[in-house]
């Protein structure tokens, strides 16, 4: 059985695994102190043109914002998301476990707006009332859709006007890099406050690189990594898969592979006349099936169930990845064209 | 200027701070201990015909809320609440800072329905998301609306049948016990797992009374209860208080007055022909008015501005208390009528 | 039995519950923003001759201590006390809730001092250990002993010296404030970073007035009461009794009171021979007595128990208060004389 | 410069690493649930003869103390460690920030015994100080020591009689398996309530294998898991490191080696007359020298500094590990003899 249950079924990208190969030998010190930690620091301030950022290296993407998020607020203060956002669903409470509340309003097309942020800024005027403090977004986001240049930019004027920090959860950013008119790294650095690079579902062993921009929040971070169990004892090894995935194209091969992949199988979703949740172009596919079809594709594929729609119905999600080989995507794709 | 503004403006009911007087002398030992506490107890015990529970005396409302709450449920575990519900808006996140999610779905007339709860519960099937573990309610509700007998039984039919605590918010309980339909104090005690009989907002000059039922939420709740703080040195304060609300029917007599003097006031705001926003029978009126009607309101009461509905229109909260005395109700009434 | 076990065997003093009375039927507003509130700020700011200081007040001293450390401290920050800080043994473990550690070293006749500190920061270099960030002390401390003007002084520059905060616990003040070489209340606002002065244990009914001198500290602090359920609704109950206590020289007519009780009881002891634990001039007197002495005093008077030093003795605690009658001391005292 | 600072210095051991190339491109599902842990767990119930445990993998050991104990405890409950425990020292507060203080006494020979849990018991009699509810250990201890099979054996019978629990931080297990009169594998079963096999420090390139062996301490773990943001999302890494580290004897015969290669060093620290702090048989020497023969030793190797001890010596730690060279142990120790 084929899987297209997510984008973290295998191990890491050849290229990543390699690296970890050839450095496994080498003495280095712990804690994220080493060369290699430092090296996979260069190219991403490289990237991003701007050298003033504090980077540190996590394990994984529960863990980067739990870590992140009760760092940047005080115990009253609250962060914004859409309903869909990740910490407000598939984190098990970890961010309220931290003591914040997660304030919410219905995604737009899986997005934050400003409207939205407005209007929960409004709801929250007293001290009887948390106080929301931040903004988390997801590049791309957990429907696959994405924030344009634009829409990135009129996010982070509105947060820096009322005094909010802007976080852009990325642990699938490099789906997102590749698109058009998407922001680039060096954008993300310039319109947030803080963002993670993801590695765990780019292609990387695991491990996520956490880029804080904004000065008042890099104050002792390594602290409170260490505090919340955050603070790998072996943190080369992150260096070394972020160095790889990041010195030249990597990170953006493998975004558009996955999303190559994606549109593949997406296109036989369209022509067999199927209506998509939400129209991505990423490597995450939300669609409505008819469950007889649905059968059908477990007796071969695995995917995920998202949600039934009505007593024939369901939507299902499919999700590609640097692993799904081009062959298999077409076999899919045919697949459900003969469904 | 008279206010409406809320049932906590003044001190405490004469007779309740008669007892505070009579007593003031006298030694007992501190932290709840003493026999003025063990009095309390046993009126609540008779009342509820079971002697079996735990009572605890606390201060404050928000104190109550989060130290049972988190001393009910495990770090991953979450409460559910309607969305007007009390924990969710107006406690600054203490619920959270304790370490646990709100869950909510939108109000129905106030209240949380068994459809709420069962859609909650669907939505959380797994370790990836919090796990749904109690369903907070206020009796009367945040909207002056109240659960009937009727409405207490199912809920707690299907939280039993469901895992999930049922916790009764009581702050002001005095006002919906009275009423016809509603469960008096011995079947919220047969209905919930633990429940709070409110002083602070009927009369007493602070104060809360916790009672639970469920043996599973019975050990070591005085180490809990130190340990958020909420442990007050002089605890005999309160069971002089709350002996005195319930030995016979001050309590009740303090809830019937409430409620007759807001009804006062809401037959004038129907009689003008103003929308309530709720159908509330207790000390709680929502109404909807011009703004220009709320400008004449405010030159000579305090309310309290819920809402903007328009650009001319706005919600007001009126709210009575045993302290509100009948003359003033009766001019209030007619100040309305003549707006 | 006469009880002296602590000082909070009674309710308020008589000029408290008079105050209380008096301003019962009053309408104000709620959650400490009321006249009274302000007046009892007032006065405290007169004291201290300092205007630009923040103050708000709390129910109780655990209570006042967990919401002020844990508003204080970042999650990798500990605290500093003696071994015998009231916040590292009677407290259940408060302030840990809230997420910080408290370093301690054995206590120097009950105080904190510079070479503790000194200490306490050189086994603390790095991000594998917490990060000391304030110091706490109580005044007068636990063991009835306390800071000299001096003492405080030199404690505060080198706190500041060292990036620490200092946080004075005046559950206790008014004892020690009447006492020659200490310090008033000016110098206490003049080197801390904030200080609690103390009512529940100095004749309030209950309440504890926080000081927040140092501008860091201030900003938000009333979300986070909020959050931390230490927020009264009936705020003025606090105002009302802190201005009566602090208007004029009530609050040190107390302290001298109960310091002179207690002196009339140690000269008992000391006369008879016993040994005192710590030269106590405040109204707490710790004492080793042969377990048959105890015994007798025992079916007489409550005193505490404190710790089980040999086969034969024990050390037990005595405290006056605001309430002890002189009649009751010198009873007591001849009493002691002959065992 | 060759390092003897930690066990952690390099990548995983090579047998490990073959595993995670070999199954480096297979598909499995995520979190744990994959076949290779089940692999793991298999072979871990069968070395304790016990199949009814629960076993869960993760990936730091802070990580997993702070989300075992956290998941353990109760708000107001604590945890007993000696002072040198590396919850007490080395985790910048990470049990206190999950809400739970730790109680130590002075360290006996690195080691907890029964008598210092009695007296921390003693000194813990009510709700107004923490309830102490489970004891920390290590195995091999952070200062090089063992507990043998009867210490063991006694810890856990006077916790078992006192209602605590006792958990092994197993970090560096290996080092201790392999002694004569300490606990195997099954010992430590039956003897704890919970234990740790430690990866990070023992060969793996990360991980903890947790085996709960206490029924109560099991319910729901994954949650909580999840909660704390220590799910790793590829746990099949874990599973596939676990299973080749314990499947045959590789995990022992790295505890012997490293074992060894410290014998060889302490050998000749002993033979040049430096006392060693403790008499450690493991992998952790803790040896006092000049200053003068540790700036020699620095311009060589890279060990740590543990402690100034008077004006002219110090403490330094020095640590093999399972990539030690055996030709660099004994350079290592001519070199030592050379000084």
């Amino acid at each position: 059985m084929y899987s297209f249950l997510n984008d973290y079924s295998e191990g890491a990208h050849p290229l990543v695994l390699d690296a970890l190969i050839h450095t496994n030998s080498e003495q280095t010190v712990g804690y994220g102190l080493d060369p290699y930690c430092q090296k996979a620091k260069d190219v991403i301030m490289n990237r991003i043109h701007n050298h003033d950022v504090d980077i540190h290296f996590l394990v994984g993407g529960t863990q980067t914002n739990l870590t992140f998020i009760s760092f940047a607020l005080r115990d009253y203060q609250a962060v914004i998301a859409c309903d869909e956002g990740h910490i407000n669903i598939h984190e098990t409470g970890a961010v309220e476990a931290t003591g914040h509340k997660v304030l919410t309003k219905p995604h737009v097309s899986g997005k934050v707006t400003v409207d939205m942020i407005r209007e929960i800024l409004q709801e929250h005027p007293d001290e009887h009332m948390v106080q929301p403090a931040m903004v988390y977004i997801s590049q791309s986001t957990e429907l696959g859709t994405y924030y344009t240049k634009d829409e990135l930019q009129a996010l982070f004027t509105f947060t820096r006007e009322n005094n909010l920090y802007l976080f852009l959860d990325g642990a699938r950013l490099g789906s997102a890099l590749v698109l058009d008119d998407a922001p680039d790294m060096a954008d993300i650095a310039k319109y947030t406050d803080a963002f993670y690079i993801g590695g765990t579902k780019m292609g990387a062993m695991f491990g996520e690189a956490l880029v804080i921009v904004n000065d008042h929040l890099k104050k002792d971070f390594r602290y409170h990594l260490k505090n919340k169990g955050a603070m790998l004892a072996k943190g080369r090894l992150l260096g070394v898969q972020f160095y790889t995935l990041l010195k030249d194209s990597l990170y953006e091969d493998i975004g558009r592979h996955e999303n190559e992949m994606a549109m593949i199988i997406r296109e036989a979703l369209e022509e067999k006349g199927y209506p998509l949740y939400m129209p991505s172009t990423t490597n995450q596919i939300f669609v409505d099936l008819p469950n007889t079809d649905i059968t059908k594709i477990e007796e071969q594929y695995m995917i995920t169930h998202i949600k039934k729609l009505d007593q024939d119905h369901s939507r299902i999600r499919i999700v590609t990845s640097w692993a799904t080989a081009e062959e298999e995507a077409l076999r899919f794709a045919d697949f459900i064209k003969q469904l």
